[in-house]
């Protein structure tokens, strides 16, 4: 691990997006999503499923008032919580001193104050962050003494509280908790909430851990890994580095923890288990981390604990773990990622499927998988800037993640198929999961605040620093400030990815100052040239791994002009997916495409791309800019053919060629399907 | 209707197989299914689910037995069967008292009754007699002195009898208990079985009605629709065509009986229910069955339905009814058929899917369901000779009915998918119903039983027989016995079908007598040519309808030369299928053919079809007998290619033609499948 390069993610305060692309992005979460978001918390959205946060905040908060007031150990009513969501009996009018919601409805909370942070961050807005101290206030009164703080549990009895951390998620409210107090902490200064996580960290350092005595869990659904690594790196605590290695090192041991803790529960009810009921490998706990080489289970979960994964090697110099992350990396990409940069292969337990398995009607894909994974990647390139992760980052950003959300950010998809009939997703109860039109808000709405979070950071997702290099990961117009070892520099960019590879780079800075710029050369780049215009000679230039290195003495008025080609890419699967065989779908720059019926009638299927005719580069299709999208984006027009339908009823018949008429297929970015009402849509086409 | 020629099935008794192919399958129920079944049911075999079919008419004939004893009046005990399936609690000690199994589980022993009289209509054994004879005592030792007959309410409480018609079977107990014993009856001339079946249909007779204050309900699994007009058939009493009637026209009729019932049932629980469970659509009962033009639900059900609803149009030359089954079997075949004569495109509900939706690798495709598929067809054959009626029927049996047994009847399918990967129905859960082998015997036992009564009985579907015209439906070498007014014939076949097209048939007659042998030309044949030698000229020649009619004076010696053209044929999906677009399936004659890795190797999806070298008639396709199946078989031999996997790993890369190497597919028939253990196979090939 010695010879990589680690970075760091910029932070958010010394950059300054003025990007279009993403502008649109961050301005919509910031205007939209952020206050829909507190109403929906708030149970204030009519047309929405209440969430419950704040309901069980408050519930909480006065349990811990009223302990205060009495001064006397506080005891927790019975543990009454049945099922899996506790919704009240009358909808109209909820008992203030009840649990709803799931049990990690917390979480929704932690999610809004962390986009709230990266917003303030880049964005000031005192009302906001009125609201936001306000909350903070609340949730900080509903933690316990000994520090911890899951209403879910506070609320319906602490006597059952660790007894499940397979299902019932108290890690993983402490890793949102944490995520979202260091991000308002970063953007605010203000560290009350931070604070609080540390306490509820504390709470768990103090009674986790390899020492006699101390419980050997580790989180059902991860995420507290990552978020601990955040915590210790914002405060320097040894022990949240450790905590976070011990989850890591733990996960899968024999014996395993959650199967143990299963039949411990079922003695604790009197009851008799002949077999543990979990499926460990949903949980990533089938085997020890670091021997696991193939992603399974539960998508988001194992994304996220890869993350985590990345986040420890990356502390520890561990090279077996880095390793182990390099391979479930190559597992994914190898066998189990959608061309949209999508994972999941199936809505069965919301998981990977096995090998080559990637069903395009059926595929799960679920836009939290693909934040995810954008986790994971970014991890990854701060342990070693290499295109590879870097390329996945992207495709998963701009096509899986941004599908997410509506273009006017009001409803999301939880779900993102590759290929959709809406009469399908009616009449086949096997596509229940799938909607052909995004949802206003869900009960369990990880995936909105979720998208929220990524877009109002994704400049931490293009730039990342080490001590004398400034990495850009991905192309968007705006500035960002680096102070090497001998002076600051401004970096300029200008840019109009994603849909053109042209990108400008100018420096400012006060005096000449030394340091490395590295830029990733995309993947989908069929050529690239660079052009370094520096004042001073003797610019290093050093490509290693797909990204290139220049290092020199920069002062102001230098510049760097980027020229990434970008081709139309007509690509076809690995012969060993089945669903895709015969089949190509176009991509051109990160942006994956997909034709929908607005443009090209129903019956999707019936189309076909002319492959002769788009030529080995994709010269034959045209790229047309519109502002269909209310944004600029690029179309495609593709030659192609429809088959026509027969007249004569009846199924079977004589083989024959296809009876068809030539036709043009229009094609859009992915991300921007099902902005048009109800219709068909598919990324792949008979090719 | 007056112009339709109605026909009925010629009796077994007159009827001699001696076809070499259905010869081996008729011999397979005798000897091993026939036999099995019967320890089945008496729960003898150690490693098949328990059938407690023989258990509960003991349980319930013990019950009967003390009430006469005591003299006092029967009362059942209080209603206690929870849940779907009854299983005792100590598997090792089940309780003699108790009802054990499906609430459809007396219907096992009416399956099997069915079949062994089939079989002793044809095949004399006087144990397999003596065996039915006593179980028939039991089973009447066990009907309640009012004629009803379902151990389900007798042992667990006749309070709750007559409650759930929707869910709960007693029709469908009714409509299997009369054709077994008009089977039976038919066979042996003991009519113990018939009276029982008769006082438990006078039992439903007495209460079911437009009357008032009569029941308004019918089946909420159909069959006794067709069984009561098969009493009614045997005894020539009205009131069970009347029954069959009245189901058939006031299902779906409003207020939906079905609702109602369930609204009342859920009154006396003390429950109060906001809106019905129930799917109408599953149960045919969404609207009048007159109305209804599209194949809806669980698809045995539904064609069951059918099956009655062309006798009772058959019966009272009801000519809406007549086209409400013209309708329906339209849109079976333009929409909801396989190629293999399976239907139910889907496992949820084990239905019909929406038009044209017809997966390969979930299809559901019950064996049952083609067997029913059988019934209605051969019932609209009775009706009206048509071709059309006569191919689709056909297509069931000698491809879906027959791969739901293995070839050593020891094993069965329920569901018959057209594409299997093991690998999917192992590790991909909404594959879990399709099943990779035959499985020894279910639980839920419909297919096994229909199966064999469907193999005994499948003369019957061979020849139908008005009074002046004798029909050949099907093909098998055998001899089948006419009376015509004027006297009667012999009429001996000689058939290589399915592999031959050859078919020749000759006359035994004592005098020479007037009338009509009608053969239909399968839809599959090319072209056919047809020679009549009959010793006395002016044979009268007429095709109608697919049917050729020939009309003479048949004397002994007189022989028939039909010659059907059987040319392989490769046939495409109406593009609206989206599963099938781009492919090909085989057939040849009425037989299917499948590719299996056995043959061809793993990942068949690999494989394509050079359908230039095919040609349009099949030329470049080589047919070769083989003996593997033990016996002859026609496999295909087809000029393709497979493609080859790529070295490098990885998903996408640039479309570029498949590389390819030449290879031959070796197909076999469809119902031959899955008897060289386990491996993939498809119907459809990429072409």
């Amino acid at each position: 691990m010695n010879q990589k390069q680690h970075s760091a993610p910029v932070a958010l305060r010394s950059i300054h997006v003025t990007d279009e692309f993403w502008q649109r992005e961050m301005e919509l979460v910031r205007k939209e999503v952020i206050p829909y978001q507190w109403e929906v918390l708030n149970d204030r959205v009519k047309d929405a499923a209440p969430s419950w946060c704040m309901h069980n905040f408050r519930a909480a908060a006065k349990l811990m008032r009223e302990k205060k007031d009495k001064g006397a150990t506080f005891v927790a009513p019975t543990y009454t919580f049945r099922g899996f969501e506790a919704l009240p009996e009358d909808p109209e009018h909820p008992e203030e001193d009840r649990f709803y919601g799931f049990v990690f409805q917390d979480t929704d909370f932690s999610k809004w104050i962390e986009a709230v942070g990266y917003s303030l961050a880049v964005h000031p807005d005192a009302e906001l962050e009125k609201t936001a101290d306000e909350a903070i206030d609340l949730v900080c009164a509903a933690q316990m003494e000994n520090g911890y703080l899951d209403t879910y549990y506070i609320i319906n009895g602490m006597d059952a509280a660790l007894t499940n951390l397979r299902d019932n998620h108290e890690l993983y409210c402490l890793g949102h908790l944490a995520e979202g107090a260091v991000a308002y902490y970063q953007a605010t200064g203000k560290d009350k909430l931070l604070r609080a996580a540390c306490r509820y960290a504390d709470f768990f350092a103090e009674r986790f851990g390899p020492e006699e005595g101390k419980c050997k869990g580790y989180p059902g659904h991860e995420i507290a890994e990552m978020a601990l690594i955040r915590l210790y790196e914002a405060t320097g605590e040894q022990r949240y580095l450790d905590l976070s290695r011990y989850f890591i090192d733990q996960r899968g041991q024999e014996p395993n923890y959650f199967i143990e803790e299963e039949f411990a529960r079922a003695a604790r009810e009197g009851k008799t288990l002949r077999a543990p009921k979990g499926n460990m490998a949903y949980h990533q706990a089938h085997k020890p981390v670091r021997e696991q080489d193939e992603a399974v289970g539960h998508a988001v979960r194992a994304v996220y604990l890869y993350a985590g994964m990345a986040d420890t090697a990356r502390m520890t110099g561990d090279e077996r773990l880095f390793d182990a992350c390099e391979k479930l990396f190559n597992n994914i990409v190898n066998q189990k990622l959608y061309i949209t940069g999508g994972i999941g292969g199936t809505h069965m337990g919301e998981s990977f499927s096995y090998p080559y398995d990637l069903p395009n009607d059926s595929a799960y894909s679920e836009t939290c998988a693909a934040i995810g994974l954008a986790f994971f990647t970014r991890r990854m390139l701060q342990i070693k800037a290499d295109s590879r992760y870097g390329d996945v980052m992207e495709q998963a950003l701009y096509n899986t993640v941004l599908a997410g959300m509506a273009l006017d950010g009001k409803s999301f998809f939880y779900v993102n198929p590759l290929s959709v009939v809406p009469e399908a997703c009616a009449k086949d109860e096997r596509l229940q999961h799938v909607k052909p039109v995004r949802q206003k808000w869900f009960g369990c709405a990880c995936c909105p605040p979720n998208i929220a979070r990524m877009v109002t950071s994704v400049a931490q997702y293009a730039y990342t620093e080490s001590e004398d290099t400034l990495y850009t990961h991905l192309y968007m117009s705006g500035e960002v400030d680096k102070r090497f070892a001998g002076g600051a520099i401004r970096m300029k960019t200008a840019s109009r990815m994603p849909w053109d590879g042209h990108v400008s780079v100018s420096i400012e800075a006060q005096k000449p100052v030394s340091g490395t710029l590295a830029f990733r050369i995309p993947g989908w780049s069929g050529a690239c040239s660079a052009k370094a215009s520096c004042a001073q000679e003797g610019t290093q230039t050093e490509m290693r791994d797909g990204y290139l290195y220049l290092t020199g003495t920069w002062q102001e008025g230098d510049g760097i002009e980027l020229d990434f080609t970008m081709p139309v890419r007509m690509l076809a699967a690995n012969p060993r997916v089945r669903e895709d065989l015969g089949k190509v779908a176009f991509t051109r720059g990160p942006v994956t495409y997909c034709a929908e019926e607005a443009d090209n009638g129903d019956m999707l299927h019936l189309l076909r791309v002319d492959a002769a005719k788009v030529g080995r580069d994709g010269e034959g299709v045209a790229v047309e800019m519109e502002e269909k999208f209310g944004h600029p984006t690029a179309a495609l027009v593709v030659p192609g053919y429809r088959a026509v339908l027969p007249e004569a009823e009846g199924l079977y018949a004589a083989a024959a060629p296809l009876e068809e008429r030539e036709t043009t297929i229009r094609l859009i970015p992915y991300y921007a399907w099902a902005n048009r009402g109800l219709g068909e849509m598919s990324v792949w086409l008979r090719g």
